[in-house]
């Protein structure tokens, strides 16, 4: 069986086709372990997995927690509101202290584009990026992949449309890079304000009109507006947003008739979705992206920590 | 053996006396586990339980985390203060998630009654409700019925007074719910602005005055008064709310020689019970009461997860 | 083999100096636990210890985490921000109530001298101290000497040079009891306003200039400087405390050609420590003191625990 030749889980865009194909089949052969009546396996007994959370989070570190709990790994929570963070010490110093403690993986979230690359190339520990800045969040990118391949049976050759805003997303951001790596066709829609200039270059199709870009899609990927962007006036009005790119009953028509609808979450109801999408078993897999959520992250740990050889 | 036949703790007032008797005598046998050199056992080993907190909390959330490590359960905790709760997901959409990892247990406190209600008639697991708003807080009635069956041998036939702000607490709803079932006759003693309208069909009689609520009482359950409610123009002043509802060295002599006191804690020393009382060894069970706790939420744990099947 | 004969670890002044050994060589012994590809020992298996932290911390906090899941103990945090403290309990109350849950241990840090002892004295816990207010940090001042002897071989004959604000820091009290007990010449500097009044019956020698104190030390041990003094005008301005009290390339040659340096973390770099000193592995061991401390509350849980009875 093939290895992961990485020591770190950084982003999706350093990632290859064939490492992508190992975290996703992992990641399906430890679906079934959360189905069982003991949902506990002892594959990671005796190591530790730091979550170091520079931002507020629910679904995230709670998904890699119990993906550690699972495989037995002992999981430490570390969120920078109650740490030493509050005293200034430097991101590094807070990290090389870490790693002087012997933990095997330290999965982290920062609001800086490139926090945990730093981390990566000083500490000896594996590090995973779980969101930095609006950079990448290559487990979420993985979770979606893995909920389109369980959903449509394939990545390559089918359309993805991505609405929202492109700029500020790290989850958009992973998501070109993996789908188109993996044979997707990704187009995007959102307002002039929250598209990327080097759009084109991310060899994706960019729209301004939700319409145009979920016109026989295979897959729609709605994207979380940041309710605090609008002080920065970037957008009007959630109202304004809402009425241009709220996905909805009308508007989802034009997507293939088993378009399959997703949501990274939190989701702004009324805002992004309409409930009655969000709500429907008929396209959304929202909680199914959930579901494979800890099972990524349950792979992820388990080929860093060298699992398979 | 008898089997709980409820996939939900959501309130002592829907519980039978069968159920209740059944938590209870399972919570007496798991005192002993508590008192061990080696304090854990295996039952619960592969399931996980999430303490989802929407209320800041130390002993109901310690409570329900040791309860569930002493049963080698893993121990999920959310707090609001830290969650995605900032960003305006609602509850539901956050109860949904986290049913996708599935976890088997979900405890949740929150400020809105009905919320565990709501995300039990939702979701697949089990909801324990750990207070909602000024509803019920069936483990800590639970807990109570516990304590008064082990320091007088029964609940059938005693007189329990209940003391304090009836109107918001939802500790007084549980117990009143509990007691009345069991046999005890409730009586109940606050300001008016703190007493429910609808007291007298609850089946308990209420006084305005302590005095005529502690009379021969063989209980007497003091109510911690909520500080933030003084603002609110509900009473006065600490100091008046003192004079007329402290329980004391002097008013308890109208209680049963051999009354026993209780408070949930946390306490307002000085407000609604004196000190020298609080500690009293002769009267005071309040830290019985915590050491029970443990036992009552180690029963539930164990009963909702099938234990005697 | 000894057993430690205390039920209790609130400070270093009231430790002898055969307790102090003992603690550094059962400490050595768990060294390499955490160097294992299982990294845990069942030792402390349904043993459950409370983390009671009523200050932020990062590195304090974790590595007793740490400690404990290395022994299998089951951990529980609580934080000051979550909890009861915000309604007003005692911490008398508080830790009454922990005690009735029946934990083995009590790690507590508190803002306020003699937090830790006023539990130690009322609970039949185990009371380890984490840090009271400016008064004792035990753990650090044995994970300090557990450092000096692994770098040197010995303490006793040793100079040891503490530089700082010796006055507000409970690391360098501990360290003065700790390093004078065991043999070695302690000496300190820092500004008149930081220095207590009683600093020369505490054994050492103090002096204002940074340079009369490292002048032929063996050990230089660089204290915080915690910048909220600044308000209260201990000190005029950073830059002028990093004029004279910052260990850089030019002073440390006064001390012996192989000194050692440290500092308890977390660093201000560029105020009392320059960043390549603190970064030159020949005489930096900031990083193994974190290591060695992951050890030192192992042992500590370990012999509280009555482990080598």
């Amino acid at each position: 069986m093939m290895k992961l030749g990485k020591k770190d889980i950084l982003g999706i865009r350093d990632m290859s086709i064939a490492e992508i194909n190992l975290i996703l089949e992992t990641a399906e052969s430890f679906l079934e372990i959360s189905t069982r009546e003991i949902k506990k396996v002892p594959t990671l007994r005796g190591k530790s997995v730091i979550n170091l959370f520079y931002e507020a989070s629910t679904r995230t570190r709670t998904s890699f927690e119990i993906a550690g709990k699972r495989l037995s790994a002992d999981t430490i929570n570390i969120s920078a509101s109650t740490s030493s963070v509050v005293k200034g010490e430097t991101l590094i110093d807070t990290a090389r202290n870490l790693e002087a403690m012997n933990p095997d993986i330290i999965v982290i979230r920062h609001s800086a584009a490139g926090a945990p690359h730093l981390l990566a190339s000083l500490l000896r520990q594996s590090i995973i990026n779980a969101g930095d800045g609006a950079h990448e969040h290559p487990s979420q990118a993985l979770l979606d992949m893995m909920t389109i391949k369980e959903k449509k049976g394939k990545i390559a050759g089918l359309k993805v449309a991505l609405i929202g805003d492109i700029l500020h997303s790290r989850v958009a951001r992973s998501n070109i890079y993996g789908l188109t790596k993996m044979g997707a066709q990704v187009v995007v829609a959102g307002p002039a304000t929250m598209m990327p200039r080097d759009i084109n270059q991310m060899g994706v199709r960019a729209y301004t009109k939700l319409e145009d870009a979920i016109a026989d899609a295979d897959v729609v990927m709605m994207l979380r507006i940041q309710l605090e962007r609008q002080k920065q006036n970037i957008f009007p009005s959630l109202r304004e947003y809402a009425q241009h790119y709220c996905l909805n009953r009308t508007n989802i028509k034009l997507a293939k008739p088993d378009a399959i609808v997703m949501h990274p979450g939190p989701m702004n109801r009324g805002v992004e979705i309409s409930p009655d999408i969000a709500d429907d078993p008929g396209c959304s897999v929202i909680l199914d992206q959930v579901n494979n959520g800890v099972a990524v992250r349950m792979a992820l740990f388990y080929l860093l920590s060298g699992g398979n050889e």
